[in-house]
């Protein structure tokens, strides 16, 4: 009797201890987050000066695991809570500004920006964001500002998820 | 007999797994370090040049998990050994440069340095460290650099753990 | 009877658990890939411009945990499939251009390009990219620019794995 409800447990023990394994193993797969992608899939030119800011896309994607990233809208969309990195690279050619900010839901977090008279000028930012599901992250040039690129890939927004909150 | 002492052993050998998978557990947890602030909370202006260099603090605080980075002092503290990442931007305008450097324990380890007659310059630079329990990490501007911010947040200072080192 | 099977049983499943809490540590120790480092580990100088691009090897290393990049060559060889970040800092005086690009298996991925008349210009990218066993990663400088490092550590590649894939 003693023996048979001790074996029991055990069996409880082990079931609980392998779903928890596969809950570990789980949540590691739910941590593969992470796109980059530059803005042109050919050719060569300017994208703005325009009278507003616009959202930028970026359409030549080299890494889009977890699928988050909108090469189309360029949004991407937080799949899980946690906490992500994110950085652009802004260039463009002197005499105009190149100036582009990542935002959140609306909201600009950080700017890269550059202007000088002649030659070309890169920009670079970053930020670690807490996002939870559903929350949006994009970047906006602004009104004025105009960015240069071609299949040299000058201008990039990455991002990855570091680790999941709860 | 036998069979009393084999289930000795399973629950010994189950006990073992159950603490070995609270440590990884914990081990995750304790993974969470990431930090992201710019330079000012509210208001725009100049920081320098100074006739000295000066350590920057990053006020405007996104993300502090771990609670690793202190914006009063702008310096990061390891909380555990491990490999981290740090980046920075520097961003001011031209005719004085604008030049922080990385620190770690008080040696400078890399530079964001830019200097242009006028317009507005944006210098970025990282690096992934090892860093002990209490090893400091945080920014300084060089002698004679100014630095300009703003709401746009220009100027940041971002750190995550990549992963622990035992 | 019935008992000694279970037992038996128990004993495999234990066993089992076991071995795959061993996979799962031992993957966390094979995530432990990253590297940094910057162009000089002592004087001052320009590199360039020549007359083809060439591949520069950063020789300071700050950080080499897995060993993947050798300082001889400034190639990282991909240890384990997976998406990994890396990111570039180029530093230069005015008057030439100081570009570079991060190379996969001899293609240009992204670029960070600056030229300006006068004064010191910092460029910086980055990029994730999905990598298998052997693909190897790179900093090529352009034909014709320049890129100047001191022990300031201007010019700085660093890289990371996020996560394997399988």
């Amino acid at each position: 009797m003693f023996i048979l409800k001790d074996l029991k447990k055990k069996n409880e023990e082990i079931s609980n201890l392998t779903l928890s394994q596969v809950e570990l193993r789980k949540e590691n797969r739910e941590r593969e987050i992470a796109f980059s992608a530059s803005m042109m899939e050919s050719g060569a030119g300017n994208i703005g000066p325009f009278t507003t800011d616009i959202t930028l896309t970026y359409r030549n994607v080299f890494t889009n695991i977890g699928n988050a990233y909108n090469p189309v809208t360029g949004i991407f969309t937080a799949p899980l809570t946690g906490a992500y990195m994110f950085r652009i690279t802004v260039f463009g050619h002197g005499g105009t500004p190149a100036t582009a900010g990542i935002f959140k839901n609306g909201k600009q977090m950080v700017t890269a920006d550059g202007n000088q008279v002649q030659g070309v000028l890169n920009s670079s930012n970053g930020v670690v964001l807490i996002l939870e599901v559903g929350d949006v992250v994009y970047v906006r040039l602004w009104t004025g500002s105009r960015t240069h690129d071609s299949q040299n890939n000058h201008n990039t927004f990455s991002g990855f998820l570091l680790f999941p909150l709860t």
